[in-house]
């Protein structure tokens, strides 16, 4: 249970609403800004304006995945207000008031420093990461049966990398029926592809390895299907790219050649909100029952004082 | 190789131009009806007119997977012109031609019957329905994704009928990570659903089965999922029938309880057609090599009389 804590949610899209709910369950008070559009509503929980709120008993500030912009804009689909976050805000909440957040932006990684609050960005975490590959993996099967006019079974995949990402992918659309090859670096990754009964090469060699593809799902955040690359590609390959902005295409190259490239970072949110939300709601749950307790640990030894 | 084959290719979709492509590959001479708008050309390929053409030397009339409707009528997208089957061009081609059509309609069963020509209905064959049913899992992998705001992994996932279709769903749904039963009837189907890991129950408990299905799918032509088996759903379940139509859905009454239920047979021309019509063009090609071969061995008896 959560009783006790006091925890603001600002902003965000149906992902928060599970969230919320779970929040509820656990018996937290929950303060919800930029909500007021919300039709749904849940025991324990308060609708508040950022200028009207006193976050002075703030346990916890939760903002959406997409953290704040750089000028502190929180995205909210709830309310047709604009949410801006600003350091007075932070620095009037509890002295061990946390920030949780999907990315940590610049904005929030400064903010947390000059007010001197912990700032935790969920998407970094190894769990998280790992338990969206799931509907990541969904999302890309989603986008390759939308291109494509040939079954995913029997064609030539190519997956790049075998992150968090890429060992799903390759684990899903090996066992619909594709021939799937995994292109890395570490004779680790090599080693656990070989495992899992796919064909692993060495990134050195993708200029060689596209020249039959038809699927080529990328996961690495560098440039890595470069015009050299895409030069080698049948004409029909499709190019999935999900790594996060701005890719590792080189786009404008596959647009001149007529190759069909999507970036499409972020599929969880899209493709799966309910699952998504419910990723983060259980990690923050985690997280926020270890700094309840906490909490109450140190407010026993301030008493015994 | 087809040298020495006439075959009439009627109508059809961007399957057709799969089966096209191959006859042409084997030397086939292929009149072309109904193709006046198609932009590609194929070698040994000749465009007529229904009406000007005389079919007295076809070997074999391949129409598209619909067949022929009820009064004759031929769909195709390459001409916006009507076109129309009669007897009496059936009884114009040589005595033992050959008519090839996806489904064997009540029309094409009867004029196939007054002409004395054999009728093949492609989608009938096992080995047809088996490879098709590839194409018709990744459609429904489609459906479930845009129609469901969860992820299949983890969902509880209910199949009907272990046919070519339903074992084929049950592999890939399991293997993708959703939690799947397989509703059956036959004890061999049982044992079948549980070598494969997979918890199989019977048909006749399907009522209670279903009290926590998010996602159920019907491959069983027959009234199966009622309106006491719906009642029984909870309100976020997605029902997809791939059974031919009508389908084995109570429609009517799932609307009427707010659950999302949808028809949908004849996916592989919908979500991959490429491999669709190269399935056809396979099964094609083997079975008009038999019918050369025939050809040409009673063209030896004949000439050594």
């Amino acid at each position: 249970m959560l009783t006790g804590l006091q925890v603001a949610v600002i902003g965000g899209d149906a992902r928060q609403l599970e969230v919320i709910k779970k929040l509820s369950e656990l018996d937290a008070r929950i303060i919800l800004i930029g909500f007021d559009q919300l039709g749904s509503s849940f025991p324990g929980t308060f609708k508040e304006d950022f200028d009207d709120f006193d976050p002075k008993n703030l346990d916890a500030i939760i903002l959406p995945v997409s953290g704040a912009s750089e000028d502190g804009k929180i995205q909210s689909i709830f309310t047709s207000k604009d949410l801006y976050l600003n350091e007075n805000f932070i620095s009037k909440t509890m002295p061990n008031s946390v920030i949780y957040s999907g990315i940590g932006t610049n904005f929030l990684v400064q903010i947390a420093d000059k007010t001197k609050r912990k700032l935790i960005n969920l998407l970094d975490r190894d769990d998280v990461a790992i338990y969206n590959s799931i509907p990541t993996v969904e999302g890309v099967l989603l986008l390759t049966i939308q291109n494509t006019d040939f079954t995913i079974h029997g064609s030539n995949v190519i997956i790049l990398g075998l992150g968090r990402c890429g060992l799903s992918l390759a684990r899903v659309f090996h066992a619909i029926g594709a021939k799937v090859k995994v292109g890395v670096r570490k004779t680790e990754y090599m080693a656990r592809i070989t495992e899992m009964g796919i064909e692993p090469f060495h990134l050195d060699q993708l200029k060689q390895e596209v020249s039959n593809v038809d699927i080529c799902i990328n996961t690495i955040p560098h440039q890595i299907i470069t015009s050299e690359v895409i030069a080698q590609m049948p004409h029909h390959t499709t190019i999935i790219d999900i790594a996060s902005k701005p890719g590792g295409t080189d786009f404008k190259f596959a647009e001149r050649r007529g190759i069909n490239a999507l970036l499409a970072p972020g599929l969880p949110g899209i493709v799966a909100p309910k699952t998504a939300g419910k990723i983060l709601a259980n990690v923050l749950t985690q997280l926020l029952s270890k700094q309840l307790q906490t909490k109450n640990t140190q407010e026993k030894r301030d008493w015994n004082k």
